[in-house]
């Protein structure tokens, strides 16, 4: 391929029903088209502090560090690791997933001395467990763990794990990049001390911006650390005296995510937290019903499952990427398969942001029934439909 | 400030006529409009491929790994250290400016051993001077400099310095943030190891991606590494096994980013190397007489003046910042004020992408003239706008 033969950009306008990216509102699309400005414009300056204030809104917090950091979610939780952590500190990192396993390997790279809490990909960490580690780890300075496991379906219980760590004085770390703005995020009223997400999932934005907040306690600890932060570009000090009062600068701040960003939060705060948590709610359990009704088989732990993102098993006999490669062709629509030892295993279908409607709940199961029947799954033909449609209206 | 009070976005259309961002190209702007694809999406996939293949014909280089790293210029900045250098190796590094400092710190960050070779801000790196170093340093696993030192308006000759680094067995990685797509920039003619650069300046897209290419030198050293790359978020060894062949899954792009870098690099390369590099350099030609004209003093040393971005210092009796907000508020053009020890002291004039245009000169002189004369600078009324073009219009 050479470059002349790049042609016109024109991607197919795809339903985005996998683990994220999810669809983007058509406000954030706007958005993105306003013109850039200097980084250190004072229009951008407020637009930036605009922006802060929203974030503290959607992450319920009072948190005076509270930035987008530059990159995508994974640049957020690297951020979180890379400041609260110096070399030779103990992290208890709790991985019952792709996503708890990428922390620990960030403490690890970032000098930690890691202790894995683990539990099966497909059930939540217990407080037991966890409890257990922080008696046999001694002096721990943070625990981390994911609200929500984007590659197992897990809606991971945190009151008792982050009361746990904060009677060992060890900092909590909070991963909620497939719940914020979609599931229940109540940083100050938890106890969160580190909370990241990412805008490409519940906050209906494009990737790459990673939202993060810092407790008090976790603000202290970077103004005494005794090394500097590994990675200048996710150093929180240096950012925090671009994005704060002193406006000294750091990076060039990506103008056009932060527009898109700033406009996602405004969707999701008109929206209103609480309606918007319960119309996740009411699609998560639309589309668990309908992928039961056909006769499949859900992944995550019961009474664990996520509103935002619905872990199913593949059936036995069932081509998983000719199922997947059948719905993105034939019916426009994505789901993801799973990863690491998920891999072929489950699918994985969201219902993030604007993606979760009854609309996709039921083109999603509508799309599932016929590509499963016609690799000769049998079902019973319009009952997944027939019951999400009930459980979109129980009257 | 409460987030309710945060109204509809509408920034002010300004000129970007500072030291970056640069004003966006109306192409760019439509091509992010485009629907967000799935970060494993086939489609997504073939429009990675092709940005890839765009970025090497803008670096121009055959090396396989050239991809846009996910952050701003100073990520991909971070992404060439922190995956070439290992801790306790000896890196030289050229300071002639804030990003050979922002360089050196970012070697240190890593645990790199630190040479440091210095010149006045405003001054290229002589060779010798490099030679010095590396005699003296012993084994030394890299040689840093910036091309394009955006702080001090130099043009930093590159030739010499690569030849004495590969002499020594050194890599080179080179900073060409502020002239890929502006200046002259030959990766594999050079000899060039390691490149990164931003898509906020000549290459007319919003800050946000980093492209960077490593030559097959550089590429071995990721594959003989002891140790792990401290950053994950930037380790080019994942990174490259989700942009190359194997599509293994490290973070989810930003598509609408990939969008934009992918159509900014067309634009560059269907206006064509050679008229875009001679464009640039007939209107830094035109600003620095119209400055010259007006009475002004060119900062950076004769003979190595940066065409896309000229510092001029500030005249004795002259207030920098409220001439810079002046411009800003009553012309509409943003200039950019100097960092560090030339903060007050300069300014600095940004023609870089759809910015290097004939009609942007003579607006920032007659925008200038207006101002020094309103703060009592006495120059020559015209001058400065009639050399620029004359210099414009050589015949």
């Amino acid at each position: 391929m050479s470059e002349r033969s790049v042609s016109d950009l024109n991607p197919p306008p795809r339903i985005l029903l996998g683990a994220g990216p999810a669809n983007v509102h058509p406000r954030v699309y706007q958005a993105m088209m306003a013109p850039i400005l200097g980084h250190l414009d004072p229009d951008f300056l407020h637009i930036m502090d605009e922006t802060k204030d929203l974030l503290r809104a959607v992450f319920r917090t009072q948190n005076e560090e509270t930035i987008p950091v530059s990159g995508t979610g994974s640049a957020g939780m690297e951020a979180a690791i890379a400041n609260l952590l110096e070399p030779g500190e103990r992290a208890v990192i709790c991985v019952a997933g792709f996503f708890g396993d990428r922390i620990a390997e960030m403490a690890s790279r970032y000098g930690g001395e890691v202790t894995r809490v683990e539990a099966e990909w497909g059930h939540i960490i217990e407080a037991d467990a966890v409890e257990a580690a922080l008696k046999a780890a001694g002096r721990t300075k943070l625990v981390a763990i994911v609200h929500a496991e984007t590659s197992t379906g897990i809606h991971q219980p945190l009151h008792d794990i982050i009361r746990l760590a904060h009677d060992h004085d060890a900092l909590v770390v909070v991963d909620t990049v497939t719940s914020l703005g979609g599931c229940e995020v109540a940083v100050d009223d938890w106890g969160i001390d580190a909370c990241h997400s990412a805008s490409q999932k519940c906050l209906c934005c494009p990737p790459g911006m990673a939202p993060l907040t810092l407790s008090p306690n976790a603000a202290s600890v970077l103004r005494s650390r005794e090394t500097k932060v590994r990675s200048w570009y996710l150093d929180m000090t240096l950012l925090d005296n671009y994005w704060g009062g002193r406006r000294a600068y750091h990076h060039t701040a990506p103008m056009t995510m932060v527009y898109a960003l700033r406009e996602g939060l405004r969707v999701v705060l008109e929206e209103g937290l609480e309606t918007r948590i319960a119309r996740h709610q009411r699609n998560g359990q639309a589309v668990r019903a309908g992928l039961e009704a056909m006769g499949l088989t859900l992944h995550a732990q019961e009474g664990y499952r996520l509103p935002t993102l619905t872990s199913v098993r593949v059936p036995e006999g069932i081509e998983d990427l000719k199922l997947r490669r059948a719905l993105l062709y034939d019916h426009n629509i994505e789901i993801s398969g799973g990863l690491g030892p998920l891999a072929g295993k489950i699918w994985r279908v969201g219902l993030m942001g604007v993606g979760s409607s009854a609309e996709n709940v039921l083109a999603v199961l509508q799309a599932l029934e016929q590509e499963l029947a016609a690799q000769g799954f049998r079902l019973e033909k319009g009952a997944g439909v027939a019951a999400a449609d009930r459980a979109l209206s129980p009257d």
